[in-house]
């Protein structure tokens, strides 16, 4: 703190009693992480000029103590102190609807901050009940909605979620269905989804537990049980390679043996949180 | 660009013949997305508040042609134009270093926009050589140090990538080995591993083409073919419940029939991009 005051008074600036107070609160907000990095969370509004100096300041001390990277979360209330941070030296990071991270490598040679998220993940889940039907929904909006067909419930997996959790929750909100996840039978990458980004799509089977349909207006047109073969015949499955591949694998697990990924229950690794991990377990276990 | 000059000149603004120019390169900016909406790509300096006057003429503009989702993508560079931005009611969507996407919904209700990447992606790489020696390596920085663990080579799926190339790359990369992609054995997932974002973490087998190790100077510390047995006698091993899992799997595919899931080529849909359906193809096969 001392520091960023002596910065203020060597540019000949006059500290008034409100920015000494500015800075103090500034200097507080900043914790370290633990990779030897600091992370400044701002929250309070401050003068962009005073943000300015007193960020100036605090690199120098950082330098000093040799902290490596530096890390600003500007909330978009704060949106006028984006420009002083990049006039820093900052880049962007990442970015959610209510924030914006900014980061800052201090010693020499190029950065080992972790990379911003790079994809989107989306599930699919196969329903079938006891009369061979599966469960399938028209959708709203989009692509789907042109192509008019009836397709497997989909969704996006949000951040904290589990797949085997997402995939669930996404037959429940579009069908009213409850389910029980079974397995991962395959997944599929795709790239440039959206801007530069990637997209991971995993294909679920799940047992349902209930089976009156309730659609959820916001997104969905209709949903039905539909017998197999009826879904199978629909022009779009049929010129489709990429959906003929995924029915093959469907009925394979439906009627061979084939053998998907099941979430078997381990711990992380240093923070001892609950896991899982997706993996053969028929195949495992036959040893 | 008649309803930015108009609306410029409601609010009693003389145009200057610059303001004028400036106006007319950023309306031509704008291109119509798939889905409805514009996005558009600042490349060009401009005056904050011209800017700021264009976007509100635009938007309206807009609103009449009945679009939906507005993006608007600003360079670091022109990082003066953010706040402009959201005062105009634009959040922010997502960040990469060098830019800032912005976004804005113009129909009443909740917007449709895709959500931002969620998730980093990270292999794993299980090589072993014909004397049941596994490649492993030791890492220069981060958790690992610490620990002082030889590991089985991992690293980041970048965007755009596919994960059985990035995998390759890792070793590559780490060790200089060739090797040839044969199976995911396992996935898992983790969340909060950087700020709000998930992790999956795909365990990867390959098959080994060259033998001289290389270390990578940047982040390895060294690296070798480890006995087996040795590798799994290290106490992180041991203590590890995922560890030990994870060597579980690896020694069920060399040793018994497990199978994971190889990427089959398939097609996507709508685009036609060639892509890999990651599946258990001995399973499928059988049938």
């Amino acid at each position: 703190m001392v520091t960023a005051v002596s910065s203020l008074a060597l540019v000949g600036h006059k500290l008034s009693e409100n920015e000494l107070q500015q800075i103090t609160e500034l200097q507080l907000t900043a914790t370290e992480d633990d990779h030897g990095g600091v992370i400044v969370e701002m929250n309070k509004p401050v003068e962009p000029e005073v943000f300015a100096c007193t960020l100036r300041a605090s690199i120098s001390l950082w330098r000093k103590q040799g902290k490596r990277g530096v890390w600003i979360k500007i909330p978009i209330e704060l949106v006028n102190l984006v420009e002083a941070a990049v006039k820093q030296g900052f880049w962007f990071h990442h970015a959610e609807p209510k924030y914006l991270m900014l980061a800052y490598w201090i010693p020499e040679g190029s950065h080992t901050l972790p990379a911003n998220a790079s994809h989107v993940v989306r599930v699919g889940a196969f329903v079938m009940n006891e009369k061979r039907e599966v469960l399938v929904v028209k959708e709203k909006c989009g692509i789907f909605l042109r192509t008019g067909e009836w397709k497997l419930p989909t969704g996006t997996v949000e951040e904290g979620e589990d797949v085997c959790t997402a995939v669930v929750r996404e037959v429940k909100e579009e069908t009213a269905i409850d389910t029980e996840f079974l397995e991962v039978l395959a997944f599929g990458e795709s790239h440039q989804s959206f801007f530069q980004k990637s997209e991971l799509f995993f294909l679920c089977i799940l047992r349902p537990v209930s089976f009156d349909i309730q659609e959820q207006e916001s997104e969905i047109l209709a949903a039905q049980w539909m017998p197999w073969e009826e879904y199978l015949a629909q022009p779009v499955v049929q010129e489709s390679e990429l959906l003929k591949l995924t029915a093959d694998i469907c009925l394979a697990k439906k009627d061979e043996n084939y053998s998907g990924f099941s979430p078997f229950p381990t711990k992380l690794r240093f923070t001892d949180q609950k896991s899982h991990l997706y993996l053969n377990y028929q195949d495992l276990k036959r040893q």
